[in-house]
């Protein structure tokens, strides 16, 4: 269902690893335009680096590792860092958005700077934020992450869809009309995930499909939807597993 | 179960309506210390003002009709104008992220000012972004909105539990220890929102509890825990229903 590439997480640090587009991947010519997709990107970027993904998590205790202030300076030293060094020779780089933003404004400010420095280097920009809301909400953060011009509009954006899967339509819908993805968290591997990831549909007192189930299903019926069109290798809305 | 305050959102905005916290109201005096409580505080504020939460979304189209640019200024003008109208005279305030962060790290700033601004007025101000993470990570968004000194941090935070309610658990800490609040996910009114939060936990193929009454269950349990020990009319761990 899913292929995941291995997550490096630069200097151990946590996050949650991003999984590949769901679907599965197939052969076929890139159709006219299949090029801009994300999922035709990201296969590109696979085929040329392999398939790994690093994650730029400059939490408190890292920046003490690498000798940096747990402030601004030191936040944009280290993810600046990382990006110079592994920008171009990986297929993703996955800035964790909650240690920018626990810099404030200024934090989210160095965000920017990593996706500028990230954006033509071939290099996909996943900004994990796990965002989710409804209606126009959602398309505000579809603004913010998934539109050209917004300075924190990477390549890439992972979302949650605890308000349903079909609340993430605003963003679904930026992200296929731009060529950039989505990263939907459906299993992931926290043990208190179960809780809801597990929780079952009922109908007529039986149980059904899990949570996560119907999650990546509807993502895989988004990407063969995707790949019919494009005839790329991969869709553009992959999993966190 | 929930004591939800109606919701007015200004100019008609869409926006998620914060439920009151789950526990219920209960009499009795306050302890020492729990006059600190987000929980006491609001009860305070609502016994004064009315159960009144305004909205501040400021999506395009609301500043459209303000006569307002969709740019930082024109988000600007819009949020302190609300801000200075009805801080002090409306129990809370709950401005939406994403309608600061799609002007990128320059909205976020003038998100810190709605914060700034509303410190201090007797008026709680929520900020409604519906973060949801892992461990350090979690901790990181916990450092972002609910730690006294960070310019983010109003009075309470509104988080997403798809990674499990205990996943929450650094956002609960931080909220507890400094006085603030949390509004967590739970049963929300728009019709995508069944597929997770109706979905139920079977054990031996018998279906139980659904994922939205589990979360209300663990908010109402740390709630009766805080005001055992606060005697607060409310706990500080709402829903969003």
């Amino acid at each position: 269902m899913t292929a995941a590439p291995s997550d490096g997480t630069a200097g151990g640090a946590a996050g949650g690893a991003a999984g590949g587009p769901a679907g599965g991947a197939a052969g076929g010519a890139a159709a006219d335009g299949a090029a801009a997709s994300f999922g035709a990107r990201l296969a590109a970027g696979m085929e040329r680096h392999g398939p790994l993904c690093v994650g730029i998590d400059p939490h408190p205790g890292l920046l003490e590792r690498w000798g940096l202030a747990d402030d601004v300076a030191g936040l944009r030293r280290f993810s600046l860092t990382v990006v110079e060094a592994l920008a171009g020779t990986v297929a993703a780089l996955k800035p964790q958005s909650a240690f920018f933003e626990r810099h404030g404004s200024a934090g989210v400010a160095v965000l920017e700077e990593v996706v500028a420095a990230t954006r033509g280097t071939g290099t996909a920009l996943v900004v994990d934020a796990k965002r989710g809301d409804i209606g126009s909400t959602m398309g505000g953060y579809a603004d913010a992450y998934l539109r050209d011009g917004s300075p924190l509009a990477g390549d890439a954006l992972t979302v949650s869809p605890y308000l349903g899967f079909g609340s993430l339509a605003p963003a679904v819908d930026a992200a296929l009309a731009s060529g950039r993805g989505l990263f939907v968290l459906a299993l992931t591997s926290n043990p208190e995930g179960a809780s809801v990831q597990h929780a079952r549909a009922v109908h007529d007192g039986t149980p059904g499909e899990s949570v996560a189930g119907a999650v990546a299903a509807q993502a895989a019926r988004l990407n063969a939807a995707e790949r019919a069109r494009t005839g790329a290798a991969l869709g553009s809305v992959g999993l966190v597993v």
